[in-house]
């Protein structure tokens, strides 16, 4: 991984607040539209995807970070410098699995959360499942099949919020045979 | 108004690409929901409604902009405290009414629209809808009653995006008799 000054541009931001209240009008109305916790949870998980795919490519671009050579080095980056980039917060990356394959991201200050409370009766509802999904599609765009779970989550009561990532397998390199 | 220097504490950012990509995602699932564009645009009114009446709140404490004298301050004041603030972009102030009544705010470089195409056949769609209903909800809640239209919109093709205020009335005050 190289990691070098920025591209000049600085990114453009807009307000934690704004963002995380149009969040909470999204999760709402998936809320109406949907029966089931279980199911708003899916259309995050692949809204987030979706969004994921997209936000690699400005990661990639602004951030000059190379290819990881393990998965500690990801978690480093993901955490220092993707979240850093895109939501301002920089989670810790704690509770390794023996053989380094999962690791835990500990949120604090998660801005989709500020003044957030959980609706009655929606205790299945992982209400920030969108970063799941954008955990899962940027990094299959890097070649890396991840389970992403919320194993805490300070919005139910929880310490905090404990997002889980395991490394499935390298997924075949799309690029044409000669490059690296 | 007397305009102070900010409270300290550095407003929370977050990236306008994650902005962007999220409220899409908001927009697209409207569009699955409703039937026409024109109840999509009611319904991304309302929310924005919601969000303005939020977000004054932090407005006023985070700008220390007091009481406007009359709509041209007011203008002034959405264009370069409100819109910096929350979308960290300037609009033109433009077009007043010779009544001073109305007015319009130009906007180029629309962080909800970056990247975004119109789909097929949504031609009605107001897609950044969403700042009406927040011009609209924040405004009311410092007593001001506005009508709130897109006149032009880039993304159909117009030269520019021009959203038009129009002041209908000052609301009475709520606050305690007594009280300025």
């Amino acid at each position: 991984m190289s990691r070098q000054a920025g591209r000049g541009t600085e990114a453009k931001k807009v307000s934690a607040e704004l963002f995380t209240l149009t969040y909470g009008a999204l999760v709402a109305q998936l809320i109406k539209d949907y029966e089931s916790d279980e199911e708003v949870n899916k259309q995050l998980d692949k809204m987030g995807y979706n969004i994921g795919v997209r936000l690699i490519e400005d990661f990639l671009a602004r951030s000059s970070v190379g290819r990881c050579h393990d998965f500690r080095e990801t978690a480093d980056v993901i955490a220092k410098v993707g979240f850093k980039m895109f939501l301002g917060i920089t989670p810790t990356v704690a509770n390794w699995s023996p053989a380094g394959d999962e690791f835990s991201l500990i949120v604090d200050n998660n801005p989709l959360t500020e003044f957030v409370e959980l609706p009655d009766g929606h205790q299945n509802l992982n209400y920030s499942n969108l970063l799941s999904g954008v955990l899962r599609g940027s990094l299959e765009m890097v070649q890396m099949e991840v389970d992403v779970t919320f194993l805490q989550d300070a919005l139910k009561g929880d310490n905090t919020t404990e997002i889980r990532l395991k490394f499935i397998r390298r997924l075949e390199d799309a690029l044409p045979a000669g490059e690296e």
